[in-house]
């Protein structure tokens, strides 16, 4: 099974595995990248995690996550600035390619989404000289609208980019298939992204009907509806040629298969599906 | 308690009473508008419904709902196109301002959500000469894209009105808070739909933290974090003036509670934070 081009997001294997066991399980596959959560580092501990990832030269296609800009008060703001600055060192100690950020949804108590999305655009503006300085770039990743309270309320590339050309440099976008896959500009936003040369990851997962969880039950490539090839194909035509990212959360499903099960069937619908 | 501008959406009351005993109900409380789904004109008759519907005098804001129109193969579109000419032919005998149509999501064993957005143009297209001889306005409901795989292929008021352009007058777009409270360009679009005069309706919803079922978790106005004034006033500037109406699908809670309580919570609600 050749596995040239997938990198797995270790969320795919985190009830089976801890980091060093998923990095070792991917590197027997022949998988040469992956994304690592920030539970998952501290509890492996930040230099095993460097160097188990170093020592099977496993390429780092992100870090997730940062992000969570939102709050009631400047308080709850500040703190996650500071929480996005040790993310981003983190992220420089493990080699990764991009944070991801995962920006925040609308505040508890608050029903004002444009003020979250301003403050969404000021965090990561707090975080961006400190994000240059170790050479990280940022990554807004737009989560699909039914997220947009709790989660993230950047929902669309197009938004995505708006916030990415305000701040300029070292800010663009990761595009995950299962988030934006309804988007009708999404061919447009694409060769946006792509002319700008924003595009920081591709991450892959379907979209099961029914969708049982909203958060919990997202499909493997081929278990749902998302055209995975006519995706990839556009994200080609943009000019960004990384390793597509397989990122699944499935408390009733893949999360309950053994690790290397997933794996395989991962690196075998990567291969009919995806390219 | 003043119920003036208020619409009661059926589905709300559905498990506590039939379509009679509902606007029976709606009546006694002042409540001079409603909308039925055919389902419950069904159960209660449509010569019936539009009796009690008459002898109350109340106005019938909408009625749900036509739509449906994508599937695998031409035998199951113009099986689509004939239930919706009779669903034309029901608004019109209860006397309701439009037909709400949620058109369908993408057929099952596809991947081609572009080619399901065709079928809905086309298969709106295919019933207009009816609606139109019928005198019956044709609203596109675009939901929350969170149904974009199994319900409606149409998730923004954008790609509603770029429909509705399409295919000339007699079509616009009935605004439901609940399904794009979200999106990025919801004053714009509310703008335009206005200066086309293309809004037949204003549908009011709340969007509860955590949503707990993805179709039947929604909320009453003031329990979640829509900024229902704000969405009223964006309503009223674009010139539409008609009754907010209440649809709320709550196996868990409102639909367990007295029809009553249901509705003077609504009243309440609507007063308080809607207008």
């Amino acid at each position: 099974m050749n596995a040239e081009g997938l990198s797995i997001n270790l969320a795919t294997v985190r009830e089976q595995w801890n980091l060093g066991e998923a990095v070792e399980a991917c590197a027997k596959l022949g998988i040469k990248a992956i994304d690592p959560w920030r539970d998952q580092v501290t509890k492996f501990g930040l230099d095993n995690s460097a160097k188990v990832i170093r020592d099977h030269g496993m390429q780092v296609t992100g870090y997730c996550r940062g992000g969570m800009f939102t709050a009631v008060d400047a308080k709850g703001r500040a703190a996650a600035i500071g929480e996005n600055k040790r993310a981003i060192d983190e992220a420089q100690t493990l080699g990764a390619e991009c944070l991801v950020l995962v920006v925040g949804g609308v505040p508890q108590g608050s029903t004002d989404i444009i003020g979250a999305r301003t403050q969404v655009a000021e965090g990561i503006n707090a975080i961006l000289d400190h994000a240059r300085a170790a050479k990280m770039p940022l990554a807004i990743e737009p989560l699909h609208p039914m997220y947009a309270a709790d989660r993230a309320c950047v929902n669309t590339i197009k938004q995505a980019l708006d916030i990415a050309v305000q701040l300029g440099s070292d800010v663009g976008v990761a595009i995950d298939t299962y988030h934006v896959w309804w988007d009708p500009e999404l061919k447009e936003q694409i060769e946006r992204a792509g002319r700008e040369k924003r595009i920081f990851g591709h991450h892959i997962c379907d979209w099961l009907v029914p969708t049982k969880d909203m958060l919990l039950d997202r499909g493997m490539m081929g278990d749902g509806i998302i055209d995975f090839k006519g995706f990839r194909s556009m994200i080609e035509a943009a000019g960004f040629h990384g390793p597509q990212e397989v990122e699944i959360f499935s408390a009733a499903d893949w999360w309950k298969r053994p690790g290397e099960e997933v794996l395989k069937t991962c690196i075998e619908r990567y291969n009919k599906l995806c390219k």
